[in-house]
C-alpha cells in the first residue's frame, strides 16, 4: 500500500525523492515491482517496527531501531524533508516529539486534518495530541492552525473559530473563555472568528476549527460514524424495492460523485504541527490513493516552508502579546493614579 | 406548534391532562381551536416569558412569573406530574433544578437525548448541562442513563459506555479514567462496557453512552451537523443531472423511509435527568409532530415511576460503594498484617 500509494504520489509529483524504512529483504523485492518508484527510492534497513498496540512510552523506549524512529532520524539529521507514516498514532507523536522537539514557542505539538463541509473544506486540530489543554495551548494551536490552513488550501486569511457548546460569552469551560479573550484582544492579523459549535464543522462556518484533543478526537470519530450511518441507511434505502433498485442504477454516476465527495481517501494525511520537522500521519486503513494523498500534503508543506511562516507567526504573537500585557499594564495605572 | 402538539399526544394517549402555562388572553382563543383537547387542559395564566436569549441566572432572579417557571412550580406543587418546555435549555435547566433540587446522591443533574444508530438507538449524557466533570458526576450519569434507557427502550439490562478517545486503558483525561474504574470494579448489576469512542455513537455499539457535558454537546451537535451535511450533498446529487433526477422520481418512496429514519423530530425529548420532578427540553425548532414526541417522552418516563426507580439505583449503588471501599480497606490490611 505504502509504495503502490508512493507510486501515485510521484507520477503527480515527478521532482520527489523517497527514503524507504523497512526491513530490505522484504522492501527490496516488492520495490522492483515498481522500477519508475525504485530509481527515486533508497532503502535504508530498519531491524524493528511499531506495533500497533504499543504504547507510545514502550515505543519510544523499546523501538529505536524501528522503521518509523530511523525515518523520524533522517527528517532531524536532514536526510529527509518530512516523513509520513500509516502506524500507531501515539508513538508517532511520541517519538516525532522526543527526536525533532517543539518549534520554540509552541508547548505541545497538535494533530490537524481537514475534511468536508458545505462550504469546502475545514480544518480541524487538536485531534487527539493533548487531552487537556490550557488557554496557551488553544491560542498556540489557533496559530499554528491558522498557518497551516493557508498553506494547504492557498487561502489569503482563513477564518478561526473556538470549538465551544454556545456562541454566548459565558458558556464553555475557562480554557476556551481565556483562549477566546487573548485571540480576540491581541494585535494580530489573524481572522478569529469567536466561538463555533459541533454543527459549524460540517457547515464550514470557519476554515479552522481549535479544540482540545479530547473534543477533538471524539468529534473527528463521530462525523466519520455518522457519515458511515447514514451511508448505511442510504445502501439499504437502495436495496429496499424494485424502484429504487432501478431509481439507484439510473442515479448511480451522479451517486458516485457523492461517494467520491465523502471518500476518506481524500481526507487522508493528519499533520502534527508544532514541530522542527514536517511529519504527516496516513490513516493506518487507506489505500494506495489515500496514502498518496498523506505523501502530497508532506510535500505542500514542505515546498511551502510550513514551520518557517509557523515560526514568523509566533514571533508575532510573542510581539503582539508583550503589546497585550503592556497596554494592560497602563489600563490598571490609570486608576491607580486617579486614586492618588 | 405546542397546543397542535399536545392535541397530537392526546390522540395517542388518550388519558393525558394538560396545564397550560402562558398568557391566557392568547392561549384561551388558540386553545378553542382543539376542542378535544381544550376539554383536558387548563389555563393558567403567566404574566412573564423566558427568552431565549435569557441568561441563566437572569431567568431564575428575574421570570419568576414566567409560563417556564410556574409550569415548574407545578411540578413541584404536585398539580402536574411532569413539565415539558421548548424554551431556554439554560433557563429551564437552573428553574428545574432550582425549584424541584436534585435526587438525594446526585450532586448534578444531567440532559440526555437518544438517536439514531446501526444498531436502533443510543442514548447519551450529559449533553450541555455540566461543562467540567469529575468521575462522581460521571458515574452518576451512568446511573441515571442506565436506568432511563431502561424505561425508554423497555430494556432489561442497557449495556453502557464511557465516552473517551481511545480504547486503550492508559488513554483519556483523569475523572474518565477514575469513573471507569468504579463502574468496572462496583458489584451492581449495571452492564460497562468500558470505553468507547466517537463513531461508537453511530454504530451503536452500546445503549447508554456517558460523557461530560460539553463533549457531549460538541458530539451531538457535531452528528446532528454531519446528517445535515449529508442530506444536502444528497439533494445536490439528486438535482445534477436529468438521470439521477428520474431515479430520485423512482426511488423517492424508499428515499422518504431514508428521511423519516434520519428524522430529527422522531428524537425529540431531551430529559433533565437526576431531579425531583419529571422535566422534558423540547427542541425550539422543531413542530406539531416533534413536540408530541417530547410529550409522549415525558409520559413514558412518568408512568414508568422513573426518579423512584433512580433513587432505587442510588440506594444500591451506595451500598456497593461502601461494599467496595472496605473491601479496599482489607486489602490494605493483608500486607500490614504480613509486616507484623
Amino acid at each position: 500500500m505504502v509504495l503502490a500509494g508512493a507510486e501515485i504520489a510521484l507520477k503527480r509529483l515527478p521532482h520527489l525523492k523517497f527514503l524507504m524504512f523497512g526491513d530490505e529483504a522484504k522492501l527490496k523485492p516488492l520495490l522492483a515491482k515498481y522500477p519508475s518508484l525504485e530509481a527515486v527510492s533508497d532503502i535504508r534497513h530498519a531491524s524493528q517496527e511499531v506495533m500497533m498496540e504499543d504504547k507510545p512510552s514502550v515505543a519510544l523506549r523499546q523501538r529505536r531501531d524501528s522503521s518509523m524512529r530511523l525515518a523520524i532520524n533522517a527528517v532531524k539529521e536532514g536526510d529527509a524533508q518530512g516523513v509520513v507514516s500509516a502506524g500507531n498514532t501515539g508513538a508517532l507523536m511520541a517519538m516525532a516529539k522526543f527526536v525533532l522537539k517543539t518549534v520554540r514557542g509552541i508547548d505541545r505539538p497538535a494533530i490537524a486534518t481537514y475534511m468536508p463541509t458545505q462550504r469546502g473544506e475545514t480544518v480541524m486540530l487538536d485531534l487527539g495530541a493533548n487531552i487537556e489543554c490550557d488557554e496557551h495551548n488553544l491560542v498556540q494551536f489557533a496559530l499554528m492552525g491558522e498557518v497551516f490552513t493557508r498553506i494547504l488550501f492557498g487561502l489569503e486569511k482563513p477564518s478561526v473559530g473556538l470549538l465551544n457548546v454556545g456562541i454566548e460569552e459565558l458558556k464553555g469551560n475557562e480554557s476556551v473563555k481565556k483562549a477566546a479573550a487573548i485571540l480576540r484582544d491581541i494585535d494580530l492579523p489573524i481572522r478569529f472568528e469567536g466561538f463555533v459549535e459541533g454543527d459549524d464543522l460540517a457547515k464550514g462556518t470557519v476554515d479552522v476549527i481549535v479544540t482540545d484533543g479530547f473534543t477533538g478526537n471524539v468529534a473527528l470519530k463521530t462525523a466519520e460514524g455518522t457519515a458511515r450511518l447514514l451511508v448505511h441507511f442510504l445502501r439499504e434505502t437502495f436495496k429496499s424495492s424494485f424502484f429504487a433498485k432501478i431509481g439507484y442504477l439510473l442515479a448511480r454516476r451522479s451517486l458516485q460523485r457523492f461517494r467520491d465527495r465523502m471518500d476518506p481517501r481524500r481526507y487522508n494525511g493528519a499533520m502534527l504541527l508544532g514541530l522542527n520537522g514536517i511529519a504527516v500521519k496516513s490513516h493506518g486503513g487507506t489505500d494506495a490513493l489515500g496514502f498518496s494523498n498523506a505523501i502530497g500534503v508532506c510535500h505542500d508543506l514542505i515546498v511551502n516552508n510550513l514551520n518557517d511562516s509557523i515560526k514568523h507567526e509566533l514571533a508575532l504573537f510573542e510581539e503582539a502579546m508583550s503589546g497585550l500585557e503592556n497596554a494592560e499594564q497602563e489600563d490598571v495605572a490609570v486608576p491607580v493614579g486617579q486614586a492618588n
